[in-house]
């Protein structure tokens, strides 16, 4: 390959970034090791500030670690139900914001914003910069999986202090996301949140000249 | 399209992927708008916290405004370079960290975390993946823009207080990166801080099970 690619592959690409959704619905059959794989070294690809890879993956196999995570996505659901207005209680109630219960694959993904690694370039000003390096990472790993025709959904809804207790995660590390990984239920072009009536996509964006 | 990809698909993904470089060295020459738009297409396509969409972009033409975000830049450059331990200080100052110089396009991407869009769904107990959801539209912008052979590089250089004085920005955006996009002058699939001897990418991922 020489880093050249035709105009009917950048069509592709735009096509899988609309079918790229964020996935609860999963069913249950495993996901093959190779498919995974092939996920996390797209993960690997994405940029990191001063190549400083902060990066940390937990796998959580434990069923009893999966149990205690997905308890307190539910304690933080309930609290999130409990904070909306009249208006929109009912229509939250009715989401489905984790696949959890059904996901085959569980991720933990952490920044550890410590590392020497890179040695600190591009971190002075916004040290931030290296979780949200580890947010690229994500995006790959995302892109990559749904281009296997395997969804992911990221978890956000998460007591974060909890959830490092609860997984054992060394103290310097920072909490990013929790990714379910499975084969969607179905496929759509149209975000779940749109399809429940929960808010739409604007149609334009929003872009100033200064 | 349906929302299957090939295995042809696939493996030009991964390419892309290992193409995609943080661009420091541009082209002084325009980039078709028309190019730039479909970049933005993919940036609105990324996923974003309770379909929040906190993105927001300035795209910065004044050269006032320009040449105000580059002295940004050079003082932050110079008093990074000045905290070198004394065996690197020397290569640190011999890398280009930024192509604001020279590329012909510069965006300046903010997040608003007070926006009202995604009715605060995901966001109670990590307010952070409002910022999150912005640079994953950076990633889509970024492998878009590559997909055309455009170059973007992120610069994080910077002392976000004084760029947010110098852009006019809403006290209420919160600063995420200043992009850098043009046709770069070379292509490779090593990351230039790999060249130029600052850092290694690592061999394997760091993955623990729990």
């Amino acid at each position: 390959m020489t880093g050249q690619f035709s105009p009917a592959f950048r069509e592709e690409l735009a096509a899988l970034m609309r079918w790229r959704r964020d996935v609860r619905r999963f069913r249950t059959d495993p996901v093959p090791e190779g498919l995974l794989a092939r996920g996390l070294q797209a993960f690997a690809l994405a940029p990191s500030v001063g190549l400083s890879e902060p990066w940390r993956i937990l796998r959580i196999d434990s069923p009893a670690r999966r149990a205690a995570c997905l308890q307190n996505y539910r304690d933080c659901n309930a609290q999130a139900l409990a904070t909306q207005t009249d208006d929109r209680a009912a229509t939250y109630a009715r989401l489905k914001l984790s696949g959890m219960a059904e996901a085959p694959v569980h991720l933990a993904i952490f920044s550890d914003d410590s590392t020497p690694k890179g040695h600190g370039l591009g971190a002075a000003t916004m040290p931030e910069t290296r979780a949200y390096s580890v947010v690229g990472a994500i995006i790959h790993l995302w892109l990559a999986l749904r281009a296997e025709g395997l969804g992911l959904g990221w978890v956000s809804i998460l007591d974060r202090d909890r959830l490092m207790r609860d997984l054992d995660v060394p103290a310097n590390w920072r909490f990013i996301g929790y990714l379910c990984i499975g084969w969607p239920e179905e496929d759509d072009t149209v975000p779940e949140l749109e399809r429940a009536g929960w808010e739409t996509r604007s149609p334009t964006l929003h872009l100033e000249t200064r």
